[in-house]
């Protein structure tokens, strides 16, 4: 077995990208017990939920950033979302980041390149709780949660849903922040510790 | 750019592996401050320190475990240690861990297959604390260190420094346990999440 080449992403500054807004996206639920109720009754038809969601990358003053949707004042969460029954992983990230983030004219959505797997985090209940393995005695998981690097060209155009904000949160904000991001956007930095970015300045 | 399939690696019971004592391996510092007086000495005569550091794995029911060193009673590390000024990394680790618990007779140690780099931790100043990321304004880190998987075979004999103990920790202990384990470790369930980890049982 050989070593395997350490990983690299190019990461362009905020600058290149432009960002227009579109019609709301509004949440299915209102709460978190709506959302876990809604989970359940999902789980008898569906069984075990698969969500994909997304790490965008951009930098400023030479140091990554992440795009992330901010939902009212406080809550921010990674673009991405549910697959349908039997949907193809990579093709279901496509499908949800265009539904979040891409223009509804086809012609300037961004031709979105799914890079690496590089965290999954599992539910073994129909609670809030999500642990990075599946723990021991678990065999009926609720749901298993992807996260892949998506690798965004040098130029791009964004809409915004009218209702969410989209924010380029830098790494040094994020980690060691569990309290401000919850623990799976606030272990993203040590996730992509392993990569050397090419900071590309325009 | 094609999505990378996901990472795999075996993992062996903890029973296949055998287990003897060496000669201690005694720290070379007594402090904290005397280690990174240490560090600075080194750093004037040497510039930036690399450390390699070894994620072993083992399974016990059919949970992944880290191979941790213990001194004393609570501090536990990952095997690994310092490069020499030039060293290849891979070479380097393979030399750490036959120095940490490769056998006295070559003809027994293991095979170091050193695989992918998990994470990178930065140093930026003469202090105790790491970053995943090297901080904005740093340009002269003062040590970076790499954490690899290493994929063990189905059997092998480690021996243990007798003024050390080597524990098989659960991930799911580790995980959100910075208190006990500090950041470098108690993230690595993070970051081994992408894996599939094929349970070998026996």
């Amino acid at each position: 077995m050989v070593a395997a080449s350490s990983s690299s992403a190019n990461v362009y500054p905020l600058s290149s990208y432009s960002f227009g807004s579109k019609e709301p996206k509004m949440e299915k639920d209102t709460s978190v017990a709506d959302r876990l109720a809604r989970m359940k009754v999902n789980y008898m038809k569906e069984g075990m939920r698969t969500s994909v969601e997304a790490i965008l990358l951009v930098q400023e003053h030479n140091h990554p950033h992440i795009l992330l949707l901010q939902i009212g004042n406080t809550f921010c969460k990674l673009p991405g979302g549910r697959l349908k029954p039997g949907e193809n992983e990579i093709e279901g990230l496509k499908r949800k980041l265009t539904s979040k983030l891409g223009a509804n004219n086809p012609g300037v959505v961004p031709d979105w390149q799914i890079g690496e797997c590089v965290a999954v985090w599992w539910r073994p209940n129909f609670e809030t709780i999500m642990y990075p393995y599946c723990p021991p005695h678990i065999t009926k998981p609720k749901e298993c949660k992807k996260l892949f690097l998506v690798h965004l060209s040098e130029r791009e155009y964004f809409a915004v849903p009218k209702n969410l904000k989209l924010l380029a949160v830098p790494l040094f904000e994020l980690y060691d922040n569990v309290q401000r991001y919850g623990p799976v956007i606030s272990t993203i930095p040590q996730q992509l510790s392993r990569y050397q970015f090419n900071m590309i300045t325009q």
